[in-house]
Order: C-alpha cells, then sequence, then structure tokens
C-alpha cells in the first residue's frame, strides 16, 4: 500500500465553489486534484494498492481508496465534481467515522494531525525534504506514506507533526517540485526498485 | 534545451471547443494541457530551457517556449485557453512561419512529421519504449527530444517517423505512463544526472 496526504490550506469545506474556477475561488483544488490523478492512473489501468486523503482546510478529508474506486477520469474538472460531491454530504460526517460519497470516495470530519495520526498506523511515514536522502541511494520503504502541501509551505506545526511520525527523510530530487508532479516521481522511484532492464 | 512533442491525435483544430468539457468534446486537451504543465512548472519558477510543441490532429503545431513563456499557469483550464488563444489566429498560420498568439506561445500549420523534422535538427530525439534501455543505466543525452502520445498509442508511421530519427531507445520504468507523467519523469532523470546527495 502506498498513502499520500496531501494537505490543500486554501481548499474548499462547502460545496459552493464553482467548477470553472478551480485554481481561483476554489483555492487552488486543480492542485489537488492533479495529486489524485498522478497518485492513480497508469496508461491503462488505475493503480489499485494506492489510497490519497486530502486534507481540506484542515477541517474535513476526502479519501480515494484505489481498491473500490470506480468513475475517476484523469482530468481537474471531473475530480473537482468528486471532491464536491463529497462535501455534498459534510453533514454526514461525524468524528472520525467515513461517510462513502461515491465509490471508493470518503469523507471524514478530520484535519491534518488526525488524518496523519491514524495513517500513520498502517505505514512508513516519510518525510520528503531537500536535506534528506537522495532516493536513489536508500531501499524503499515499506508501504510508505507520504505527505505533500499545495502552493503553501508546510506551516511550523505542520512540520513538527510529520517529524513526530516520520521514519525516513528522503529527497526526490535537486529541483522543487509541485506535489502532483512529486508524487508521481515517487512512484517511479518505488517502481522502479531492483528495475534493471525488463 | 528539453524538447517534448506530444501528439494530440483527437485534438481540436478550430476554437470552437468548450473549456468545460476538455476530456470530451474538446478530444483529451486536458491530458495535453498536463503535458504543458508537467513540462514548465517546477515548485517556484518556470522551466526556461524547454520546450512544448503539441501536435494538434496533425494539422497544428502549438508551441510553448519557457524562454519567452508568460501568463502560463498551472491548471488545465488556462492552459487551455492559451491554445484556444492559438487557434483563434490559425488563418495567420502559413507554412511553417509561426505566429505568436501570446508570450511565448506559437503556432505553425505543421502536423506531426514536419514538426518532428524540424525539432530534430536542434537535439537528439529519444524514443520512450517499453523494450528500450532504462533510464538508470543510461546517461542523459544532449538536448534531449521526447515524442509522446496522449491516450491513444502511436499509429504506424508516426513509430516509422519517430524511429527514422531516434538516437536512443529508452524505458522510464516498468509501469506504462501518461504523457504528463512521463514527462515529469524524463525531468527528474535528468535533474537528477549525477545527483546523489545536495
Amino acid at each position: 500500500m502506498r498513502q499520500f496526504v496531501v494537505i490543500g490550506h486554501d481548499a474548499p469545506t462547502t460545496p459552493e465553489f464553482s467548477l470553472d474556477d478551480l485554481a481561483g475561488a476554489a483555492g487552488r483544488l486543480d492542485l489537488l486534484c492533479r495529486c489524485v490523478t498522478s497518485a492513480f492512473f497508469l496508461s491503462h489501468a488505475i493503480r489499485e494498492d494506492v489510497r490519497v486523503h486530502l486534507v481540506l482546510a484542515d477541517e474535513y478529508t476526502v479519501t480515494f481508496d484505489g481498491s473500490t474506486l470506480r468513475r475517476l477520469n484523469p482530468d481537474e474538472r471531473s475530480t473537482a465534481a468528486l471532491v464536491r460531491r463529497a462535501l455534498d454530504e459534510r453533514e454526514e460526517a461525524i468524528g472520525h467515522i467515513p461517510v462513502e460519497t461515491s465509490p471508493g470516495v470518503s469523507l471524514t470530519r478530520r484535519g491534518f494531525e488526525a488524518t496523519l495520526d491514524d495513517v500513520a498506523r498502517d505505514g512508513t511515514v516519510v518525510q520528503l525534504h531537500e536535506g534528506g536522502d537522495a532516493v536513489v541511494d536508500v531501499d524503499p520503504p515499506t508501504d510508505p506514506v507520504f505527505v505533500l502541501s499545495d502552493h503553501h509551505d508546510f506551516g511550523t506545526d505542520e512540520t513538527a507533526h510529520i517529524e513526530a511520525h516520520a521514519e525516513q527523510r528522503l529527497s526526490l530530487g535537486p529541483k522543487p517540485l509541485h506535489a502532483d508532479h512529486a508524487i508521481t516521481v515517487a512512484h517511479n522511484y518505488l517502481d522502479t526498485d531492483g528495475f534493471e532492464r525488463y
């Protein structure tokens, strides 16, 4: 299982946003949607052994589970529609009990810390950091959990919480990447472990 | 210079498409737009030494040049608007002479073969192929030109034309990727050449 927790600091917490302005009024939901696409799509298949957790403004978390996911398309707009649909049922999300809002998509009323606490139980939390070990030099962790941020840097409290859980500190390369591109590179790193030629 | 030629088999050749249905009526323009984003965006910068050539239905080519590019945003919709604006001026595109339609974006009336013939003069054409040498084992080429396709496989004639130009045959990893994700992995491969730790 590979998991990605993505913090959307400015993301919407109600469904009253337009699909026509994801990068503006919807608080960079475009980027969060590309993270979902990067996490799940292969050329002609979905990666089933993946979960993505989008943390919306530290209030709700929308989780996509590849093993049961249906109706996911690669474009930003249709993914944003799944997030909007999840937020339609926010009144049903009580405490940490997930509400499935479409096949393989569920909503919980949890902020970042509670989400990471839960996810960390099932995997090895990896802190991506420019000063970390280069992935080319490190064997991939088992059941890795990568934590990423939108267009904002992690806040001080967020970083402290990641460091409290992190078992590894890795760098994906010498250039700072958008979160969705980091997910693609992380997958490639894990895919190519032991890959020489095939 | 790194260049990416992306074939959009079903892409529009007139500006009469809706920005609300890029994945449907606009012939998977969403994917081509994500290719542009993957090619240019770093976390807080644009890669200036990059060019992307979107081949639209073998009739027009829209070229994005990182050295002069302005007004590019990472979301699909705004990139699609730049493509639509380029097609607005298609009557001005005569022969292979480019028309600049917004800063760093130009349109030519060229199909895939003519575009690749021109681009190949400035670089080393790389064929991405599942049977190619694993990139982890190969030193990066100078001024690489990567050729990618949308959701369709390359046609027989397209493959023959790529092979006629290709100086290297590489595989980015064991999993077949969407074109935009392949661009991200290719950049990472080139970025990390000689990268051990920094």
